[in-house]
């Protein structure tokens, strides 16, 4: 979806999107900062309390309507002095059954391209969250998250066979690093991968990249957008992600006698 | 460089390969098994011992004679009795300053496309080889080990700049996966990346997919072969390399407080 720089409008548009996509859909993912433009500045302005948001009442309420699970993309979260980059996951009856907050803050400066500092207004999450449900075990990552391995692989040791990505790159890194940051981590860990962008704004002050799009286990793209407003639809298939863990053992063959990869939180 | 069931004749490809690429490059890669067929029952049969090896005494020779370091792909190396699948470096003397040990072994059964099993006549090695050279620091992986993110990232966190990947991939993995893989490892690392290939023969019993290619720390490709006998080149600039990390500090950006990867022996 378009994320413009009116909270009402924009959830006005997401509301109408989860109905729409439910229509076929039994899990819906809105993208990043779905409420909320992607500008450091506006994400203060814009954070509500998760027990006192109109934001995550407008869409529960319309994904419980529409009968679908809802990744709510992320919004900005207030929580005391901090604001947080935050995904809140819904289940059938439009309940909270699992949160994420931004591991990664993007602070990137490409001189002469793009310049990004989140950590500027944000501070980062702390917990991975891998979320059981009917569908699956969904664990969920933002944006920059996607560039770190070891999160991704965590979050499959734990269980996760979706992987859903509320991400907005941009027009410097989008082409070149989206889709083959998706697909890589959907082939090393053998896991589907949902990736959901806002459209491409050309007037915003950040220019995302858009091209939401959906991987599975061997790294096809099963769906893909372009750069405007679009929702795209995949069909998520456990039994073909076995079949992959099966002809290609991968995460049986890692030699955890050689290397360990641990949470330590 | 395509090779044959005729270990002779694989030398004298190799060597005079090497004599070619030297007239221009610092450092000459050679593919995967390059003196052996890829099939499990001519690794015991083309297997040396390492300080008794034709093979590496002329490729050895062939290196010093250019004034080029040389990683010598691998080779079948007998040990007692093991067989591995290792990897030599030599140094502008000829002398060997590194070498490596394949260490995830290729099972694959994908039924009616591809059934390979390594672990039936190789064994694993145990050890991360990362080299300092006058280029640079130089790690080493092999094929298959290019698909377990943990030992590129081991190898980067050891100081990494360059890792090359001898590797033989298939027609069932190679077109999806290959390029991916090697363009994302050097994104994530913010290292070169520099993979060689058999040359694609049709009527081997393993058909190789070939593509030869390097990859920059921004995941663009500097060079890519074909399927068949080619030479490529590429420009390691390691201030490229520390210009990519200081613009996206994705390395010091890992959320080390929240886990760990670490290496047991």
């Amino acid at each position: 979806m378009k994320v413009v720089d009116d909270k009402n409008k924009n959830l006005f548009q997401a509301v109408k999107m989860i109905k729409e996509a439910g229509k076929s859909a039994d899990l819906v993912i809105l993208p990043e900062m779905f409420n909320c433009p992607y500008d450091i500045e506006k994400f203060p302005k814009y954070a509500e309390e998760s027990d006192n948001s109109s934001t995550l009442s407008e869409v529960s309420r319309a994904a419980k309507k529409a009968g679908v699970y809802l990744v709510a993309g992320s919004i900005p979260e207030r929580e005391e002095k901090h604001v947080y980059n935050s995904s809140f996951f819904f289940n059938l009856q439009g309940e909270i059954i699992g949160s994420y907050r931004k591991m990664h803050l993007f602070d990137i400066d490409v001189p002469g391209e793009i310049s990004f500092k989140e950590s500027g207004t944000l501070t980062a999450g702390d917990q991975l969250t891998v979320v059981e449900t009917d569908l699956g075990k969904i664990g969920i990552c933002i944006c920059y998250d996607l560039r770190f391995p070891e999160l991704l692989r965590l979050m499959t040791l734990q269980g996760a066979q979706l992987i859903v990505v509320p991400g907005a790159f941009n027009l410097t890194t989008g082409p070149v690093h989206w889709e083959p940051l998706i697909r890589v981590r959907a082939v090393d860990n053998q896991v589907y991968m949902a990736a959901a962008s806002p459209a491409r704004d050309e007037t915003a002050s950040y220019v995302t990249y858009g091209h939401s799009m959906v991987a599975d286990p061997w790294g096809n793209i099963l769906a893909k957008a372009g750069s405007l407003e679009e929702i795209v639809y995949a069909e998520i298939d456990l039994s073909y992600l076995e079949k992959v863990r099966e002809d290609l053992p991968l995460l049986r063959n890692r030699r955890t006698d050689l290397y360990q990869l641990e949470q330590i939180k």
